[in-house]
C-alpha cells in the first residue's frame, strides 16, 4: 500500500513515519509513504501557498494552485483509490474506516495548515473528508500521521502476530481488558489470581467479563 | 504551561514538537514540552519495560516500575495538575477537554506502547484517561502529540491573532463556512460573488448559514 501526502511541513512528519511499526512496515516494503512538499508546486515567484480570505476574517487560506499542481502530478504517475482530506468537517475516523482503506492501494492525503484550504480544492479533487476527532488542530499532519498509523498495521504482515491486532479494543467492538504482567506483586498490589491460574478458559471468560464491563462503564455507546 | 510526556520512544515525538505552532509557543515560553525516555527509569541491566502478559496472549505489557520510577521522579520536582495516560479506552478528546486543559499549569503524559500497560500503573498514578478517538494506533505517542497540539494553540498569546482559534470549527459548536482565497476565479470556478461584496454583513451571515446548514448535513448530533 502506498500513501501520498502533501504538506506544507514535510519536516513534521519525519520522525513519525520514521520509528516503530511505521518505519518496519516500509522496510519490509508492505507500506510505502512519500511525503510532498506542498511548495515544490507553487507557481508564483514567492512559492506562496496561501492568501487572505475573500470576504475578510483572520488566518490565511490555501490557494488553489500548489494543490492541483501537485494531485495533478501525482495522478500521472499512478491511479489512487481515495484522494483523502484531513479536516475536522469530515467524517470521524473510526476503526471500521480504518479497516476498509487498509485494502486500498494508492491514498493521497492532502494536509490543510494554517486557517484552512480554499473550497474549490475539496470540491474538485477529494474523494473523501476524514476527521480524527471532534478538536482543532494546528494542521492536517498530525492527522495524517495518525490515519496512516491506524491503517498501516491493519495491513497483513505488519504486525508480527496478527492476532494482536485482531484483539485490539474497537476490533470486536469492545474495551480491552485490564493487561497484567510480572512482578505478580507490586506495592501490595497483586495481579488478579485467576491470571496465574494457567486455565486458559476461565481466563478468557474473565478477560470476556471485565471487556464487556469495562465497555459498560465507560464507553455504553458502542454496544448499542 | 509544561507538559511532561513519558515514551518509550522519544525519537518519535521529535519533528512534531520542532515546527509551527508548537515550536513558536516553545521559543515565546509559552508552552515548554519535555520528552522522558522511559528506559532511562527501567532498573533492570536490560533496561527492559516490557514483558509477557499474565494470563497468556499475544503482545507485550509495559511493566509498572520504570513508568513509577520516571512518575515519581518528576513528581519531587513540580505538581502536577493532570497526570494523563492516552487510551482508546479514555474519555474522548473534544475542543471542550482541550480548552479545561488549556488553563493547567503541569501535565504529564504517560504514552503506552506495544500491547499495553500494565493496569496498576492506571490505578496508581493516572488521574485522566483520554482517546483522541475510536481507533488503535501503535502507541500514545501520536496521541499525546494530538493533545498537546489541541491544548497549547489555545493558550493565549500562542495564536498570532487570538480570534483565529475562537473561530475555528467546533469553538461555537459549528462546522466552519467553506473558505475562499485568490483568484476569484479558477478553471471556470468562481468563488461565491457575495465574498467579494464588501457587505460586512452580509459575509458574516452567509457564513452563518454555511457553517450551519454544513453541521446539519455533516454532524447533525452537534446541533442536538
Amino acid at each position: 500500500m502506498r500513501f501520498d501526502i502533501i504538506t506544507v511541513l514535510p519536516g513534521l512528519l519525519e520522525s513519525p513515519f520514521a520509528h516503530s511499526i511505521l518505519l518496519r512496515a516500509q522496510k519490509k516494503g508492505i507500506a510505502e509513504i512519500q511525503v510532498h512538499n506542498l511548495r515544490d508546486y507553487a507557481t508564483n515567484k514567492q512559492k506562496s501557498v496561501d492568501d487572505y480570505p475573500y470576504g475578510g476574517g483572520s488566518g490565511m487560506i490555501m490557494t488553489v494552485e500548489p494543490f492541483a499542481n501537485c494531485i495533478n502530478h501525482l495522478k500521472t504517475q499512478r491511479e489512487y483509490d481515495e484522494v483523502i482530506f484531513m479536516t475536522p468537517d469530515g467524517e470521524t475516523l473510526n476503526q471500521h474506516i480504518a479497516n476498509q482503506l487498509s485494502i486500498k492501494e494508492n491514498v493521497m492525503v492532502l494536509c490543510g495548515h494554517y486557517k484552512g484550504i480554499d473550497q474549490r480544492i475539496r470540491d474538485n479533487f477529494v474523494t473523501r473528508e476524514i476527521s480524527v476527532g471532534d478538536y482543532v488542530l494546528s494542521g492536517g499532519e498530525l492527522p495524517a500521521a495518525v490515519l496512516v498509523d491506524a491503517v498501516v498495521r491493519l495491513i497483513p504482515g505488519v504486525l508480527s502476530d496478527e492476532t494482536s491486532a485482531l484483539s485490539d479494543s474497537f476490533q470486536d467492538g469492545l474495551l480491552d481488558a485490564p493487561l497484567y504482567t510480572r512482578p505478580a506483586e507490586w506495592n501490595g498490589q497483586a495481579v488478579p489470581p485467576i491470571l496465574l491460574s494457567g486455565n486458559a478458559g476461565e481466563i478468557e471468560k474473565w478477560r470476556h467479563e471485565q471487556a464487556l464491563e469495562r465497555t459498560k462503564q465507560r464507553r455504553p455507546d458502542l454496544l448499542s
